[in-house]
């Protein structure tokens, strides 16, 4: 097991999913401290600044990776455990893009309205408190902005690895490669497994949010850089070890499956049926029997209904099911492997 | 201040929305204890029951009421505090009804399968320990059937209003008028602001779940009769009191906004936009101050995936925001009124 | 068979499909000589008048009707066979209501961006020609206004019977009992079959667009009165004469199912398996080679993507099938009673 | 201008938009005399085959090409003409692809139901009559199998371009590249006109269709080999001629432009704002006059409602438009070229 720092410089970056050479390989159960750039390239600094004339579509999330896990083939399952998911500024950026986001027209959802106003928020960290300051721009009903201390919970918008059908995707795209999924169940703590769709698997990481709400409404979180620090691992296929169709999360309290597609309910479908697979996987639970459990236990908050994709999540509770040992108590075994790194 | 006791009789429930004369006039203030049949009408009893011989879509959701609010006119709004909501029974039913539910064909998202297996699962009730026993029908890898003890959360799947524009609506329907909603945050303590679309509100209730999944996957919770105790008042309208476009929840914690349409994706919107317009009257915050915080804030929890239309809910944590008196804090009131109640 | 005409007066229009006593009672067979208001009640007559200052949500789409066909019961089949559809004004209207249509936030996409500017347009009817002159508000290129003969198409927007589950809809909204369908389909010559929810049928027609395109992208065709010449006949129900789950309708040329729903697939899937049906029926065409052939043959106009469902349509050439009696040939029969009438 | 003859050799099959070097350089006015493979790679031969034995997704729709246009840079149009589109062999296959199609559960629209029945229908072809022949598989009412002869209409189910920001898609997708969008209206005698996104374009060609219903039901059209002739030509892009945002068609008689997207509704919008956009490039002529005038006379037939994303159109006559000159007579200008070709 090594220990794999890398920061990528400005010409290291990448913006797909597939595609791209490694910028390392690294071995099974490897430590990777890494550091991401934030989902606008580092530039939105200031309430200011207006992102049509400072962003470009073409350099949106970058990304850091792609890493080829050795050993990785189709039909693997990758597992990335996040250790650690910690601001790396004392400030983070959220903005109105044109056509961009859940409340406005867009490219697909096409109407003839004029784009929002553009606006951009700036939210100081503070690193004692944990939290970031939300102030808005025009003034409320008592005469002052509104300012609004909000705890940290940080998380990571990407986590994905190279798409099958020798396709290679922007990584705005969430899909069932992981990718842009942009949800707040991907923080330190759990673990993600992701199907491998070609040799040495390429997962990279990126658009760290300081915070972000279910959903991530207007499209950009509290968009900030971060360090990460991430155990890998992989699971062979086999007969009785399928790859996942959807990305799968598991934390020490929670299972989670995320699906991702248009319309919403075909995310959320997606989801569902990617969870009665898991509890077949799991229990031997008959399809039927998990459909009614999850109509009594889901948990289905959504993650994104701005992307390519949108992103809903199943979500339960593990303290309601029997226990399991997901992929031989592999979570555990990381979480163990994590607490000793320091 | 009244209080009335209303068990309906066989003869008494309606199944809509609308349309029906009012089985009692109440005044703003008043106390009821009600009754609520389940959403089978309490025939499904058996896990050798199939609903396709028992049930007939003309009587499910029997609601418990409409009743008149004495005063309300249409732009009026009604608040309903649930002080109770309990089981009345010592069972409960889930079914999978055919073409009915969010993994199978429907009429509507009509294809070429024949209906998915029908199956009933029967839930006791363990009162003292507060949950309900979900079964599997079939035995799972340990080769017994899955057993669950599954703490309840009892809430009420319909609360609704006579809706706008002479419409008469099943009360399978939810929508501006609330409705079947089919949402977990119904549950005892909270209270819930409904347009007034008609004279006297005609408001009513049913559709009791013992507990229910985000969702509800497969169209049926642990469906069971309750003892719903509710206090009923009325905001009156004005120019800067306007009706919710659609349904709002308060409870201690949070702050809630119910969207109901199809795609999810625009039940979803609903509530956003439904929730920023309440962060406007509440703090005089300005529309895209409130789709940055909602950005950054926002819990998404879905409702349901299997109604007319589908629910979505914006959910706010009312300790991330400043102190507000919605409805000059009625929602304070009433929880004090319900509390000197026993 | 009786010829009847009927003028509603204005305190005879009713708004909803459903809820509303008949104006009359007929007889299968009989002919009625009617005549329809346009959408907006005949209000928006000229260019500068603006919709939010002149229209009421609650007096749009005012119909004849309903009547009573005697006989009529649920299970039944109504044909209505419109033998003439003709312009009864030598003007017509269109216009931009705010928040609705095609290419706008509406209430249910809700979004953050103000309503489009609202607009009206006047067609003005040479009754010659059969033309109506379309002349854009603003200069285009050429310095003028841009002026386009458009030919006529008459046709009917809603033709609806009352709704199952004891509901009342409004005017407004297509679904399986027909109502505001808006498809050019729906011209003279055709003969439309709904299904009979309650006794008496109660039917009735409005809405009349001098022409319309597919998908009615802005909401609003070229709205004008009409002179509607109808003759109205009953299919009785049976074990081999189901009623039809969606409506139909037969033309010289075409076969059509109407499917209404959101999102929009499902409209469309609504009425592939209508169809697949209707030629199970007529053939005893197996669905799955009924599912081939409209994957050859299918046309697949828009009718609306404006409504509170939209609706699409699976429309097939008769001359690509087999020759075929649909309800024993009642269509040909109604083409030689319309035939005879003059 | 040369002439260019090219069979693609079984190694030189792509599957993918962008991603794969170019077969052949071309200049903007060359023809090219082109073979395509069917979409299932020429493998099925007999109704007795079932997809899943035969068929792998990742050898799906075979592309001829790509061809790199010498000079063509991200900001031009580049035009495909149509000049012959022939079948190539004497049959052709339609099949029920497990979880593929319109009125199935798939991979997105995740249901619980088994997969439908696999069958694949063989047409024969008989050139003469320019018919093939559907054959069903099940005896109908008449105690024979179902034969009807249809028209042959053959068309294209792909042609589409690189795409931008870096991404490479399977053939199987449509998108603002073109690609699969699965039209009947890609027949001989058309110019479609796609936005170039990288240098040299690299388009490619596939998928073609004997006949094709309009949505594509079953997924899977009258699919065989073609034997494809086109023109290729430039439209340098510049502030007054930039690349169109959707692909759009131009035959003899109809401007026509493509949206892809989920859900449908946002397919038609897509194309509607194209169709607008297409106006004010012509005639200069307002964006709601556009919407004004689209809404009394698009045509808008549905292409796909079964790929990655679905494609509907914008369609219109041009005999009710002025006069006028897409792309300075681009369309008439190679239809004169084609005319001279033999």
């Amino acid at each position: 097991m090594s220990e794999i720092d890398f920061i990528p410089r400005p010409d290291q970056f990448v913006w797909t999913f597939g595609g791209a050479p490694p910028v390392a390989t690294v071995q099974p159960g490897d430590v990777l401290r890494l550091w991401t750039e934030d989902a606008f390239g580092g530039v939105l600094q200031r309430t200011d600044q207006r992102p049509s004339e400072l962003l470009d579509t073409r350099y949106l999330n970058p990304q850091t990776g792609p890493f080829l896990v050795a050993g990785a083939e189709p039909g693997d399952t990758l597992a990335i455990h996040l250790v650690a998911v910690e601001p790396a500024r004392d400030w983070a950026a959220s903005t109105t893009v044109p056509f961009f986001g859940g409340l406005t027209a867009t490219d697909r959802t096409a109407m003839l309205h004029p784009a929002l106003p553009e606006r951009t928020w700036i939210y100081q960290l503070d690193r004692a408190r944990r939290t970031v300051l939300f102030e808005s721009t025009y003034p409320t009903a008592g005469g002052d902005p509104l300012r609004l201390e909000l705890p940290i919970d940080p998380m990571l918008g990407t986590v994905g690895v190279a798409p099958p059908l020798r396709e290679v995707r922007s990584s705005l795209v969430p899909d069932t490669f992981g990718g842009n999924m942009d949800t707040p169940e991907m923080r330190a703590g759990v673990t993600c497994y992701l199907p491998v769709n070609v040799e040495g698997a390429l997962f990279s990481i990126g658009d760290g949010h300081y915070r972000q709400g279910e959903g991530e409404s207007c499209g950009t979180a509290v968009e900030g850089a971060m360090d990460v620090t991430l155990i890998v691992d992989l699971v062979k296929g086999g007969p009785d070890r399928p790859a996942p169709s959807w990305p799968r999360i598991e934390s020490d309290d929670h299972l989670v499956v995320v699906g991702s597609a248009r319309p919403l309910e075909d995310a959320w479908r997606a989801s569902q049926v990617g969870m009665i697979g898991w509890l077949g996987e799991l229990y031997g639970l008959d399809p039927l029997d998990g459909y009614q459990l999850l109509t009594q236990i889901s948990l289905a908050p959504l993650a994104n209904v701005v992307d390519v994709n949108y992103s809903a999540l199943t979500k339960l509770r593990k303290d309601l099911l029997p226990p399991a040992r997901a992929y031989d108590g592999l979570h555990a075994d990381l979480r163990a492997r994590a607490a000793a790194l320091r």
